[in-house]
């Protein structure tokens, strides 16, 4: 792919983007309009649309990558996008409850360039905006009243599950030796966290379009597929990221202690750079230097190829999924472009 | 109604009980069995079954009201309980994710005689499972695949979202001046607190039963009344109950300065009482002759006779509800009988 390739594909992507947060967001703020004032309160700053005080703000409501895939697979599987905005709207509620609660749970002070509601807020009412937020998703897709809705919402639920076991095992993972995580089980984790909600996007999308039971699992699969490739990508650019796109500093990942998928590859490959990795992660890795030769050790180790390699792998495995969902792969570009966006994307 | 109908009353709401937790028992077993590993643990040490170890434990799951609600509102309406069994575990499942956020929120200790989730298993891994037992008790819903579900899934996913406002309501409360709180914010707080789950209880076992939609919203105001009175019974027990029979110190909620019906009844009915009463809730009320004291401002300022009073005008109502539902009583004897336990009950 050229260069010029890959900007059309972007601006592709960002014109979906675009299109996807215009029919989305006024059902979105109608939704969370109808939640109990309190609660409102606290879910319109999450958003971006409120100030602390109550005031408007302009902030966004973050890339609408999720409600994107729904709407793209439906429209991929011959359905009508707008047939499917209310589970857009649902996943994209999903998707920030989770979000509300991981915030209070790694005890992350910022989300979005913005404090996190928590540390504005309280921890009870960012837990209970959270609460309210899952409830809300479940209730509009009971009340859609159509008969692809109860599969739309066990599917939806199934996945809420998978969530939170990918949450409780990144969680555990912290507590536990550098050398103590096996590849397998970050990937488990990686793929519970992230990938679930992206299939279970797509899977709805297909849901929407009516399309049969082997159509949707392969959706699942794309989404999958595509989620574990974006999260290698993200892992990549929390090590090597540009400060200046990322707006973190340098190895940010790796002076948090992080035991993201390149670390883990590195951390579980053996030899001297392994070794030396290890060493550096039961340390306070305080100095640029240090980090810096974290990098390093991840490199040598192998980690950085790995993630690679392996992001290209999910990719083509997505690809595969998506064939077997939409056999000809041209009514398909949407879903392409968007999944081709999130595993370049450079912030 | 003498002691011997009483007694016999509560014999047949005990029998009641029982026959729910036979008939439920092993399919929220089941369902709990499903989730994974790591969250299965949490949630079989919450619900009694295992110990913090994972050893069996023999502590049972609570009293089983709620379900018990769902089958004999099932039954009143002519339908068979057994096809509400799925609701029953729902609601259950809900009200235990309650029960666990609001243990964390609350930073409650105790719970049925054990020390609760999120001192065992940390803050996160309890935040955690009961989102997964909210999206559990969704997934079941979503599953049954029966005309009346995404009705039944519509409605409880409505009151979790009435359960999280009353709870938020319950945390601002707090933070208020002890006379800032009315008595009207502090019954809408105690509807959507208890009210809420318990109407829906009622209105799901109508919903299974084939009701129309009169039917079901009178079964919620049952539900709903009959919970209210409950919260209000059980907040004069938190002030006079027999500590033999509670488990907790004479006055236990006015030393934490709870801000419960009849304080706040007595805060707000003026006089001399009211303010010697409001003055002690500034303080730290640690002595046994302090708690004495304000226990007897809120006799003589009316909270007592104010709550008893309410109690019995509430289930008057939750009466007045039910016979809009079930026209000929006799068909809701155990609705009835359940009502009565709840609020009669002394611990």
């Amino acid at each position: 792919m050229t260069r010029t390739d890959a900007a059309t594909e972007g601006n592709e992507a960002a014109a979906l983007l675009e299109y996807t947060r215009a029919l989305v967001d006024p059902h979105l703020r109608a939704a969370v309009a109808s939640l109990p004032g309190s609660i409102r309160r606290v879910a319109m700053y999450h958003f971006g649309w409120q100030n602390a005080d109550g005031s408007p703000a302009a902030g966004g409501a973050g890339k609408a990558i999720r409600p994107a895939l729904v709407l793209a697979a439906t429209r991929a599987l011959g359905g009508d996008p707008e047939q499917a905005v209310r589970a857009a709207v649902a996943v994209e509620l999903v998707h920030n409850f989770t979000l509300l609660h991981d915030d209070v749970i790694d005890e992350d002070h910022t989300r979005r360039h913005r404090a996190t509601a928590w540390t504005v807020f309280g921890v009870p009412d960012a837990v209970i905006a959270g609460d309210a937020m899952l409830a809300l998703a479940q209730r509009l897709l009971a009340e859609d009243g159509r008969a692809m809705s109860p599969g739309a919402s066990a599917r939806l639920s199934t996945c809420v599950i998978e969530l939170c076991a990918g949450q409780q095992a990144d969680c555990a993972f912290e507590d536990r030796d550098p050398d103590q995580v096996s590849l397998d089980e970050c990937l488990t984790m990686a793929t519970a966290k992230t990938g679930a909600l992206l299939g279970c996007a797509c899977a709805l999308g297909a849901l929407y379009a009516g399309a049969d039971d082997r159509a949707v699992r392969a959706m699942d699969g794309f989404g999958r597929e595509a989620g574990l490739a974006f999260q290698l990508i993200d892992d990549l650019i929390g090590i090597w990221g540009d400060p200046a796109q990322t707006g973190k500093p340098v190895g940010a990942d790796l002076s948090a202690h992080k035991k993201s998928l390149p670390v883990v590859a590195a951390l579980t490959a053996g030899g001297p750079a392994a070794a030396e990795l290890a060493e550096l992660y039961r340390g306070a890795m305080n100095t640029r230097a240090e980090v810096g030769r974290a990098a390093e050790a991840v490199d040598r180790a192998g980690g950085r190829d790995w993630a690679q390699s392996c992001a290209a792998d999910r990719m083509a495995r997505a690809v595969h999924h998506l064939s077997r969902a939409v056999p000809d792969l041209s009514a398909a570009g949407d879903l392409l472009a968007l999944a081709e966006f999130v595993t370049r994307r450079k912030h």
